[in-house]
């Protein structure tokens, strides 16, 4: 223990000390389309902030790609592209290959040959993972290597390492997934316009929320890898998409819509797993659930988990599952995790705070004075006329201007609530304008005021 | 990078070995409350999935608290008792402390004397990492340990991890969290029923909601420092209560209640940090925000916490912040991350999948046939008398009894839908008597069913 425990001190220690001893982590990019540039992105705008958690530089150092052009504006050169992904994922100078080609091969075979190389493996590839995921994590434990694959199921949303780490103390009874945002999306309009499945689908297709071939999406293939995933995380068994009950949702009918909506529910195609005494239910399909439950506000393109545990209970992660930039942040973090692991020679590093210690600083605070918001105030007045204006002014001499107003009934009591919105106003002013209304004789008490939070 | 590759390889090859090679990892337990016995609850009941997962037993082996009986029941025998707190914290047969006594003093002497002795921390102490977490963490970084603290924030919800983790690949502008179970419940209750703040908190103390103080709570003291906690994770600054612009619920009047929901707005305590040009914005009041927005649908003593990154977008973490097996979940998850690290010896193992790659198993797949559910049940059939009755009677024939009939009125039309919703039955039967049905001459057309998840 003791020998161990200097060991881990000289790696903490050595990562207390600036950046400039770590050599940087050296990425290999294999396909460059839509998330593939948003990595591009945020490897290129999160620079310094990825340096400062990681106390090394993450450095992109070539891209796989069949059709890829530079693109200097993203540090895209031409010496960085080439074209054979296979050739790329056996590079000695690349620690990380960070996959997203998609489809069964070449990405099969370039991340079998990369982990065999001693590279670590970042994917969104479920397709593959629900698939051939058996092989891959065997080959990644034997090699020792890892594969993040947090961009897998519900794009930007957390859930891979929430049921692998946060919830890993906890038994979990059932999952239920709004993992395909195609079909949420299909499903929403349906909903809510009360339109036919195959003009909502086409309407989707005209504005890039789905596929040509939507195939995948609608008939809940997609759906269904992704559960095989979250089955396995949930439950630690190993499950094949063809394990899987799979339905789609092209056969819902407005009519059945419009009558689930009657009797309280909402259509959602859910990704169902669960668990009793080790024996797994695993199913995708269209699916009425109550319109009060938080699932069923899960609207458009967004996903959602629900997960059911012993200890914890319900708990729900919610995101866009999909688009450019949500899944680089996935690929981003598991980027991040498994260059970690490189700066600290395969040491566990621990921050506590997600920062090396010295790297946190202290808050500049931004005082209440300067803070912005929309206000609710309610003054209780006298039932006089005038009131209303000689507040407004007042307001209005501090550059407060109203967004509305609610003036009770006349009650004949001696004072009555007199109830504002304002647009967006410095707490400065308002607390200024505040006091002098206070001074007016028809204010017949100390007024109210809660912040308003519009576009959160 | 070949040696270094070799010694991971050597330690993922120990880790495919079955588990008795591995010593167990020892436990100390400071304060055993309601969370401290939902954690050795959770140690108890879930032993053996959690030794799966670490390839090692957990072993609870002392428990400080002043006034703890034993209950042989929970394995906590008089052996296992001890009274000083500070005096298990130096153990030399300890690895994982647990810090579950709250408050400042010994907690925080606690803590750092475990640290300073080369134990690993798991605390839910978020009054005591607000204040005095720089120190904290500092010592751990200083002696190469770790400190745990899921639990101090949301409770069971995920919230430490995933801006830790999860999210660090991203920037963040803006956190919202409801993370007072005490005071959502209360603004919950005079929102639904119109009540006063005080005729609801005295409920809520009677009901073991708040506490006899609630002064901490409804202050919006505890959102404060939970505030702390997630701007420093968020935006990687540290951040003190002192610093946090705090206004509670107590002066929220039930008519003000009424007139946000008049406007459109529920009235809920945010603690909100905020991040722009290097400027943190860090304020705990009661806001005002849309009715449509996902937070104002937690209820309740739930938590949520809203996240606005600039690559994912907006995300969401709902579930229990607070109560005993929420807490001792999260509090589970840390021991069982610090632990791992102790078995590796100090080297990161990734278990890609959250389980060893041996102790994953093939799912025992559970037949469609076998799954029990709720139906929609939507024929169409000729508008005609008897027609009701001859469907339910199959069905019944079938075990499969109605929760509700919808039959729209009289059309004229040559077929007209009757809609049914039946309560539980297996789906086997449900197939069979669908079949039997769609044999019925009035029935015109292949019956459609869509599966309800009402208990969700």
């Amino acid at each position: 223990m003791a020998a161990n425990r200097n060991l881990a001190t000289a790696v903490t220690t050595r990562s207390t000390a600036s950046a400039p001893g770590n050599r940087p982590i050296r990425i290999g990019l294999l396909g460059c389309g839509t998330v593939g540039t948003g990595v591009v992105k945020l490897l290129r705008y999160n620079a310094e902030m990825l340096a400062r958690k990681l106390d090394a530089p993450l450095q992109l150092i070539a891209v796989a790609d069949r059709s890829l052009k530079p693109q200097p504006s993203l540090g895209l050169t031409r010496a960085l592209i080439v074209r054979d992904p296979l050739e790329l994922a056996a590079r000695a100078d690349i620690d990380i290959v960070v996959e997203l080609l998609g489809g069964r091969e070449p990405a099969r075979t370039a991340i079998l040959t990369a982990l065999r190389n001693g590279k670590d493996v970042v994917t969104a590839n479920k397709a593959l993972l629900a698939e051939d995921g058996e092989r891959i994590f065997h080959t990644a434990a034997e090699h020792g290597r890892s594969v993040g694959f947090e961009a897998s199921v519900g794009g930007g949303v957390p859930i891979i390492r929430t049921l692998r780490e946060a919830l890993a103390g906890d038994r979990h009874r059932a999952v239920y997934g709004i993992v395909n945002g195609t079909c949420n999306y299909i499903l929403t309009r349906m909903s809510e316009e009360g339109s036919d499945f195959g003009v909502v689908l086409k309407r989707a297709q005209r504005d890039g929320l789905a596929e040509a071939d939507p195939t995948l999406d609608i008939e809940g293939h997609d759906a269904a890898h992704k559960l095989c995933l979250l089955v396995t995380l949930a439950f630690g068994v190993m499950l094949k998409p063809h394990q899987v009950y799979t339905e789609g949702i092209s056969r819902i009918e407005p009519q059945d819509v419009a009558c689930a909506k009657e009797l309280g529910f909402a259509i959602k195609l859910l990704a169902i797993g669960k668990e009793e005494d080790g024996a797994v239910e695993a199913r995708v399909h269209p699916t009425m659930i109550p319109s009060r439950h938080l699932l069923s506000d899960v609207r458009d393109a967004f996903n959602a988990i629900y997960v059911q545990s012993e200890a914890l209970g319900s708990s729900m992660y919610f995101g866009l599952g999909a688009g450019q930039m949500p899944t680089a942040s996935a690929v981003a973090a598991d980027i991040l995790e498994l260059a970690r692991r490189r700066v600290y020679d395969g040491r566990w590093a621990a921050h506590p705070l997600g920062y090396p210690m010295p790297a946190i600083r202290p808050a500049r605070i931004k005082s209440m004075d300067d803070v912005v918001c929309e206000y609710y105030l309610r003054f209780m007045a006298a039932d006089r006329p005038g009131v209303l204006g000689a507040i407004a002014s007042l307001l209005g001499r501090r550059g407060i201007s109203l967004a509305s107003v609610i003036q009770r009934e006349r009650s004949g009591a001696s004072a009555v609530p007199v109830i504002m919105r304002t647009h967006e106003a410095r707490e400065r002013d308002l607390n200024l304008a505040l006091k002098e209304i206070q001074k007016l004789s028809v204010v017949k008490a100390r007024p109210v005021f809660i912040r308003i939070e519009e576009h959160l």
